[in-house]
């Protein structure tokens, strides 16, 4: 899938994961009702980063296909050619898997 | 359209998108209840940026002319000849689509 | 009209516009409850701006005599040989039209 | 009259304007409930300023004998030989006039 | 155990101490009703640190295979190969013992 | 009185002012309910200074021996041989006189 | 009593007073119920401070051995061979006695 969008900033469009992935790898996210629950997902765009005090923009640690475990707390989600998306912060991913 | 309005800082004037528009590239925004709930527009103007600790302008990622998504939670309605525009800061728009 | 009245640090002296003024180059400013709601006015004086880490003062955006839209939240009101001035801060500057 | 107080960093010492002085300069300052209500006052001293990132003390814009414009809000009254004199910061002046 | 997560940022995988575990070297942790309770545990794997103003990475303190005494209550719990493993930031770390 | 504390950081050891000068040198300050209440005390010892950016001590403005006017509402009593002290932040510290 | 215990940071682990030791030195701490309420211990182990903004870390001012006056509000108790300790931030460190 070709995505037509770029986030700004520290910001990373995610897809969320499918049912089936939900325990790959071995990993298991507990249902709880927090509001920080953590999810899986795979990493889909990222920003070019904050700018810090030199001007200058601060790379992510993310990468496109990195597959993430990440609080969709605060994301934002949207809908790209009827597919889920999520736009988080980069600070709102816990771990890559 | 010419727009004679020159926000200040890192503040970016956003003209919401039409109707018809709103489907545009593949990408739909759910309607939710969400303060934080994303729109899309095309950005008329932009701000010469923040000034950093070393006294320099940080020019922001947009530019006038971008298709973007954004949150208008924190920003402030005018109208220019008629037309319903926005005025929001860059850390409102969430990405370039 | 000579203002003798020097606002400090990042501050700016606004004349809010006149009834007649309101929809001058044809932006309007809808009425709202918003505590943020935006007003017209032009700049009378400025400050020096705040210092930096370096002890530099970083100048304003504006000038005087600018026309400016501003949101009055944060605003002072004084009056000077009656006429009516709001003392804000420039952050509380969203535009030049 | 001459004051031995120093105030500590960015204080300032004011003594509050006297009624016959309080449309001076054509200067008027509304009667309001604001916590920020400004008030007309003379600068009897001031402190030597904050240290900033380099551990040098950033000077005062103001200085002793200026007239001022400040928000007493955050200030704290002292009497000295019967004068009531006011300590704020400098960032609660609004300007000087 | 090898462990396929690599945390983000200062970030820290934690695998809690067993039952029995709980009084080793001497060490016990009260009972208690607090928020910020201490545990004990053992580190499964660091983050690479947050990036300082100068755009490097700032090396965590600890290492894995450090037991440590650590606070979850800002935590993410999650399961990998059917152990309890938790996902918290070096700030929520005490002490290593 | 020879006095064996040693403050931290930017801390400042002070001894209240007693009763018979409570209005020397013609200040006085007035009885209020408020919080921020002024007192008069005697500077008895003084912190290194915090640590700046750069790794040095940011030294104080007060020295031993200073009269001084302080807020002591952040402040921590104790009594040393008999007499009570109370260390505060030089942050609370308004002026010397 | 040698401790295996290294707390991070800018935290220190601290032996609270018997209560034979809470009058030495002349110094007493009264009884109140402030939340802040002044504690006397002994430093038994201090971390390798904070990184600043260079990546140094920020050596503490305390040393093992050092008698303190300290408040424990935000601190955490552990018990090492049955006896209580306390881990603090050095922050919370009144002074050296």
């Amino acid at each position: 899938m070709s995505l037509n969008l770029t986030p700004l900033g520290d910001r990373v469009v995610i897809k969320p994961a499918e049912e089936e992935e939900k325990t790959a790898g071995g990993i298991y996210l507990p249902e709880t009702a927090s509001k920080d629950k953590p999810f899986k997902g795979e990493v889909m765009a990222v920003g070019r980063g904050k700018l810090n005090d030199k001007g200058e923009r601060q790379p992510l640690e993310v990468k496109v296909g990195d597959k993430v475990i990440y609080s969709k707390y605060a994301g934002t989600e949207i809908k790209v050619n009827e597919q889920k998306l999520l736009i988080v912060r980069e600070e709102d991913i816990l771990a890559i898997h």
